[in-house]
């Protein structure tokens, strides 16, 4: 490639300042060093980490200014640094935002799909080898975020951080795979491992609390309760006076065996877990709350047999398992179009926002 | 029997008001009825829970007064009520008071120790079959407590809450797996289901706590830090500035597998879930927590990978495996006589509770 070796400079949305509006950038973006990736990026879609992100609700170290926000896309790669093997220029690949490096104590634990390798750079908005950013404008640094800064034309990733995918998958719908749908399906299918027959309940019904009815229709699960896009039955807390959970309660007999928080509010985090079924009801968080905020419950609620979880990206190993989401989605054994509400491009991007907090968006999916 | 069908007149330890002097007293103990089966007492141990119920921190329902406590004993099977057919009079048994009737929906579920059966009339502190006590002094009628009641040299109790048990078995001893050895050990095997070469730490070391240090050491656990009792490292929050969480995560190298807190306090419940190591740590609650009060922590220590969970008698089915606990302590798999630090009589319960208050007592049991 022509580009090798070289700066680029592209167009970028960059956050100098928490709550004001991104501004599009004429962005320099270094080479990759070694074991780094430099992707174009062709898609992206915004998620509501961004939006929180960008609100400065975040506390140091993540959420640093100015940054190049987005962690929900698709692209193909543009050139490798020393040493990457994984991925060649021409692959189509999906950032992630959890790495993988199958090598740390993490990765060979078995037990999670977080990765400890790039965690103390990424978290700081730089890249590992020199702790510097890849990016500037007029020789400012701008911070990466979440190890994929995808409001760029082009970004630098780790190695561990792109999954390479099959090149007939259409971007602009797999790049959803970079968060959302798989954090919701994945939270069902490896976090709480729904069986079939069991009885489910999503609190928040965004892309997340619906990837979760997703998951769960899939799982077999007989109810559903939440509300909209064919999930089984509906309460509205508006309706009732009783505390939600014990209206659930009531209603399911007993308690649901699975519950779901999709939504990042810890009062409601009490009330999924408050609504599950004695003896073995499992509560799975899934939504992030604001920092410094603190979920609580009586230990009761535990001792008598219910299970307290949470999930990062649905328990999904990302390097090894979004391949796998892609084929599933190539297969329509999975939707990702349903949750596509908008389209926009990248010079739109702040529209895009506003549409994030309006009602009726699920993802607005930015050309780059 | 001479005495079948036919009101007992017994010595027995009356609790008339919280913390005031147990009194011992002649104690009627009507025929069981059907479903019911009167057993002789003949050792019981102390437990916190009744040091705890006695001392009135408990809100109604349970902990009604005037009752008979008392939760961890063995006896012989005196008579039993119509259509009880798992036990006979002359039986070896010891009281449970987590029944299992194998038909309920719990019973049924495969997921839970827990049994739903009788628990509405257990915590009023009566029967089923006619929601009445069996107990009375001069007329009144005394509660029964955790559907056990065993500070009587008679006791009737449901069918469903006694643990036939191998007639060989030192009753003396034996008695202590009513309670706190088989929810220690049960924390670990049934609800953490720790793993060869894991890391432990446990809070709180009286019975509950040391059963926890043996489990562990049982399942090839690594490291099981505590205090005391052969565990294998000692950490005094005392001798620390910071809090014991950062100190156990930075001796752990991140952390521990598994958490126990055998104690009950909501701070040290926190401390035992921040303990354990990110991705995978499991923290099990298996104290009791005084009543209204509620434990915390920020989402983001399980959206990171932590397991919050609870366990009641060590998630043992209480009639189908106490009578295999009894098998394992006659073929010396597990401990039992170590925990026993005192002997006494049932005249002498009340000095038996300020032992139990003491620091040097593990289990007091007293023949009966
Ligand atoms: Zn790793
Ligand atoms: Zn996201
Ligand atoms: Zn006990
Ligand atoms: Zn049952």
């Amino acid at each position: 490639m022509a580009t090798q070796g070289k700066v680029i400079t592209c167009k970028a949305a960059v956050a100098y300042e928490a709550n004001k509006p991104l501004v599009i950038e004429d962005v320099e973006v270094a080479p990759p060093q070694a074991g780094e990736v430099r992707v174009q990026i062709l898609f992206t879609a915004l998620c509501h980490t961004d939006a929180y992100t960008w609100s400065g609700k975040v506390l140091d170290p993540e959420g640093l200014f100015p940054c190049i926000l987005g962690h929900e896309a698709a692209g193909i790669v543009e050139s490798v640094g020393e040493g990457v093997t994984e991925v060649q220029p021409g692959d189509h690949v999906i950032p992630c935002y959890q790495a993988e490096c199958k090598e740390c104590k993490f990765c060979k634990s078995g037990k999670t799909n977080l990765c400890g390798k790039i965690r103390g750079a990424t978290g700081f908005g730089v890249m590992m080898s020199d702790r510097k950013s890849r990016f500037s404008v007029r020789g400012t640094p701008i911070y990466h975020f979440m190890g994929t800064s995808t409001f760029s034309q082009y970004t630098v990733v780790h190695d561990v951080s792109v999954a390479k995918i099959d090149p007939k998958a259409p971007l602009e719908k797999v790049c959803l795979l970079g968060c959302g749908v798989p954090t919701g399906l994945g939270a069902v299918w490896n976090t709480a491992k729904v069986e079939a027959g069991s009885s489910v309940a999503i609190f928040g019904l965004g892309t997340v609390g619906l990837a979760v009815a997703e998951g769960a229709k899939a799982a077999g699960a007989s109810r559903i309760i939440a509300k909209r896009f064919g999930v089984t039955e509906f309460v509205n807390p508006k309706e009732h006076e009783k505390p939600i959970q014990q209206v659930l309660v009531e209603m399911t007999d007993g308690g649901v065996d699975y519950s779901f928080e999709c939504i990042g509010n810890v009062s409601i985090m009490r009330a999924a877990l408050e609504c599950c079924h004695k003896g073995w009801g499992t509560s799975v968080i899934v939504g992030v709350a604001a920092s410094g905020q603190e979920m609580a419950t009586r230990p009761f609620q535990l001792v008598t047999g219910r299970v307290w979880k949470g999930t990062a990206f649905g328990g999904f190993k990302s390097r090894s398992q979004v391949p796998q989401l892609v084929d599933k989605y190539l297969k329509k054994e999975i939707k990702i179009d349903e949750y596509i509400t908008h389209n926009l491009t990248l010079e739109e991007i702040n529209k895009a926002f506003e549409l994030l907090h309006g009602g009726d968006c699920l993802r607005c999916v930015l050309k780059v």
